[in-house]
């Protein structure tokens, strides 16, 4: 098999980075390039081992590589990846710059594959707190998901390095107020409605992601003083008749999922658990106290890995056995 | 005016050092005694001017106390409260020990005062969790409470000195599990139907202090990483046709209440605005994008401030202007 060409974009990023970690895992052999931004061009990386320098990004020349994770800004990604996708590459874009776009596909693999068939070479990675979120609904789609409600408790990492320095520094750089000792709910801006983008990406995303356009689902996302994996407490109403039981069977065999809920015995997901693994654990299944058919869950994953870098690269991989 | 003698027990906790910070703060003047567990007897406490020292608990002689303040263990207000109830002293206990008596009042001030008039010498502080909850929902009865579902981001100071030293250190005493860069979704035991007593609590203290034997209400109780003031994201449904402006006129206007909701200021509420207030911060209110009358809020308090010590002294300034 001849070896793809591959580039790397925004590899000195917390996301780019960990793409890095997973492609080594897997084993992925490629000719690699890394691109920075200009004023961290030249960063020497050591992938695979072999010691790289990052570039500064440049339109690439006609079919110079085959694929480009991108993991920059959406801005960023909304000049560069039409360049890439013109230049015949197919881009993976870890931003929110494509996701709405009818013509890019927003998969998770494990969930929604079978859209990777209709790409015009831009495939959308979805945000962090949806991936895990979907993860855990698909297995209960056949239940009929009447209701979602979402309250995120999502870590500093998905703002990447700055924010990590924030938290463990005490300063406030990357966020409007102190972390440390804090709370923020508000992630991404404000939109009119009075939710925030990243509330907002959540409820359209899961809609995209589960085919389900009508799902009545809502969110408040939080940024809470935790460096890592993000944590999602959802209440979850049914059409159908079903059990804890019957959650937990439907769970524990499905793609991604650890099933990790056995209270008696203190096991419920944590980010100690979830954090450098590719794995969305779900547990603190429970019956609403009301009403029928309605169930609470927590669910953890690790936000860069499960959450960005690891789908990314299961895109990858679907998308060249297919 | 005579001075009252009021006892203090549980000094040298958290809780019991928030409620003499309240008592000096409001200038009660009184005969205080200081009581603390064995090991910490005889610890000096600079208390309104006066440089007093703790005792280990004993049996009070008849009357010696008006109040008593208890600011202990669950296990503990058990054994003790009773002794101190029998001596003649009106007992003001911040324990689960008796919250659900039914001869035992359960009271926030500024919600359900009435209550007050019918005790029989012990009056039930709630818990932390619950009071700022029914703070912040009690303006909205009017309104109709058709269903409540809470997801609580508690700080670790809601388990004591040890669990702070626990975030601080990155050490491991006060939990099963380390607290510093990851969260616990298990507050206290768990009970038979997968709840946590934390969760119960506020099920069972919300509906016995809002009046509402039968509230639709449920919750998911989480440890976050943060050392001061509880938050609860909150959806709420309503019986009565209202607007995101009724809710916040009521709030505005309501008892503790500070109306915090200014979204394209990035005004909401954090615990960075709470910490040593005895207010209740309410904000990012906004309807669901889905269903009609209901709504989200975010609700955040000190846990120590109005979480437990300024509503014992409330109660206790309520109880002697009665």
């Amino acid at each position: 098999m001849e070896k793809f060409s591959i580039a790397i974009v925004g590899a000195t990023g917390l996301v780019g980075q960990k793409i890095m970690e997973v492609l080594a895992e897997r084993k992925i052999m490629a000719n690699y390039t890394l691109f920075s931004s200009a004023i961290e061009a030249d960063t020497k990386i050591n992938f695979m081992g072999q010691e790289l320098l990052t570039k500064p990004i440049y339109a690439p020349k006609k079919h110079e590589f085959d694929f480009a994770f991108f993991a920059v800004d959406a801005l960023v990604s909304k000049v560069w990846v039409p360049v890439f996708k013109k230049s015949g590459a197919i881009v993976i874009d870890n931003s929110n710059a494509f996701r709405r776009k009818k013509n890019v596909p927003l998969v998770v693999p494990g969930v929604n594959d079978e859209e990777l068939k209709n790409h015009h070479g831009i495939i959308a990675n979805p945000n962090c707190s949806t991936i895990q979120l979907v993860c855990a609904l698909a297995p209960l789609r056949p239940l009929g998901l009447k209701k979602v409600l979402v309250s995120t408790y999502q870590a500093v990492s998905g703002a990447g390095k700055e924010a990590i320095a924030d938290l463990e520094n005490d300063t406030k750089n990357k966020f409007d107020y102190k972390i440390k000792d804090n709370l923020i709910p508000q992630i991404d801006v404000f939109l009119k409605n009075g939710y925030t983008l990243e509330e907002d990406k959540l409820v359209f995303e899961s809609r995209k992601i589960l085919g389900l356009n009508e799902l009545n689902i809502s969110a408040t996302a939080v940024r809470i003083p935790l460096k890592n994996s993000h944590s999602e407490s959802v209440f979850a109403v049914f059409e159908h008749k079903t059990s804890v039981k019957n959650l937990q069977k439907r769970l524990k065999n499905a793609k991604h999922i650890v099933l990790c809920d056995n209270p008696s015995q203190k096991i419920y997901p944590m980010p100690i658990l979830s954090n450098n693994t590719d794995q969305v654990y779900v547990g603190r299944i429970r019956k609403d106290m009301n009403e029928k058919n309605s169930f609470w869950l927590f669910v953890v994953a690790d936000n860069l890995r499960r959450g960005a870098a690891a789908n990314a690269v299961d895109i990858f991989e679907r998308l060249i056995s297919l």
